[in-house]
């Protein structure tokens, strides 16, 4: 089978802070990815960048550092841009959850670049129009500028994503529980054994029973109870029924006055 | 309108690294989120966080810096927390996207917390408990460890794109419910009061408490209580209660060979 985590590459164009770098490696690894092309970096290697990489830093070390762009881009078989902006030429545009499906799909063929810009003014227009298409992460208009490594981030995790959803031929669902959900026979015991405790304790009282019941068949029937889950709440009514005889015995054996 | 974004809080515990509040603060506003909670912050305030929170100052200027979890989640009618572990006794569990919509659909109504743990170790098994889900975000199973602020860029971009999803008519609401759900710090009374009434009848012991507890909170976290039923099941605990107090003063007034 195809490894397509490394047909896909990410590409940081011309970034200022190395930290941004390093938080970029952690990401791409994080998130299964680990091809990383840094375009004409303004201060790298860097201290900061191996920080903030913490356990990525075989990222940052088979990192290939080029010139250009287009050496960046050599081998790609699709290439999508960061845009933060409306452009006046408007682009083929995609959402991130769109990116994630589409370079997923496409690195089963071939290489994938994903093109992010500088921290302040990302990517210039001729930049941008080497895209096949641009992404726009959804912000805050009054706070559109995603710090570098979060946008990477994001994109990347979206990339996880795409592929946790094909390879489960679906979007990916909820973990797998630890117990086998109680039977409904089962369920229906402990509701008689429920309301004879409460009956037992005084609280309840079948002549009069409000909505205590329904409201506690209503709150235990949405709670799916699993068979450890029952086994221990009937535990608890035999704990306190047994308490509740206990009481009852010792009443008998004590002087009439003094009982309470 | 309600602003529903006012409503989701995100709550920080026991960070390290100032830098990593700073990001934190950034990757809410930029997704439109303003309310960031900071329980015992190693080292706040902090130059680096307010460096790395660039145009986000005021979201840190206006975090609510407190001593405990409760603290952090009063008010809350939703609870989620990030787990990177898988937990031997698991938690309902979201990804990224269902926590999103989920968070979303649910602060038209009431406040909601989505809680990220320390940067070396998360959060522990007590804070994960008092959470109704737990989120995880897929990784990479060789490096499963995201950064803080990339963590908390993930679930908030998610919430937007919910957002986003409901604005455009796509995001189905969730069934009414006839009352309110109980408060975070209710239902943190609730377990107390829950343990102290097996303690008394003798089903549940501190000092070897195996898992009941932490299936007894799992099970009651699920299942979302609604104020009224909380209300009854409170009830139930009071009367189990006053029927250990009458069993042991009776046991007191019978002589010794009786009792038991």
């Amino acid at each position: 089978m195809t490894d397509k985590f490394a047909r896909i590459r990410v590409v940081l164009v011309n970034t200022t802070h190395p930290g941004n770098i390093g938080g970029a490696a952690r990401a791409l690894k994080n998130m299964g990815l680990r091809s990383l092309y840094l375009v004409a970096p303004k201060q790298y290697p860097a201290d900061r960048a191996v920080w903030r990489a913490a356990n990525a830093v075989d990222v940052l070390d088979n990192a290939v550092v080029v010139d250009s762009l287009d050496q960046a881009l050599a081998g790609c078989g699709l290439v999508l841009g960061t845009s933060a902006r409306d452009r006046r030429i408007p682009w083929p545009l995609l959402n991130p959850r769109e990116c994630g499906e589409k370079v997923w799909q496409e690195a089963t063929h071939h290489d994938v670049a994903m093109v992010f810009g500088r921290e302040d003014r990302g990517l210039t227009n001729e930049e941008l129009q080497k895209c096949n298409y641009h992404v726009h992460i959804p912000a805050n208009p009054e706070y559109s500028s995603l710090n570098l490594a979060a946008a990477v981030q994001v994109l990347c995790y979206e990339v996880r994503m795409a592929s946790l959803a094909d390879s489960e031929g679906q979007s990916p669902g909820p973990a797998q529980w630890d117990l086998p959900p109680a039977r409904a026979e089962d369920v229906a015991l402990y509701f008689e054994h429920l309301e004879q405790a409460l009956v037992d304790i005084g609280f309840h009282d079948r002549e009069n029973p409000r909505q205590t019941m329904t409201r506690l068949r209503r709150l235990y029937g949405r709670i799916r109870l699993d068979e450890m889950e029952l086994s221990i709440l009937r535990g608890v009514l035999t704990a306190i029924q047994n308490q509740s005889y206990r009481l009852a015995r010792a009443k008998e054996a004590l002087p009439p006055a003094k009982a309470e």
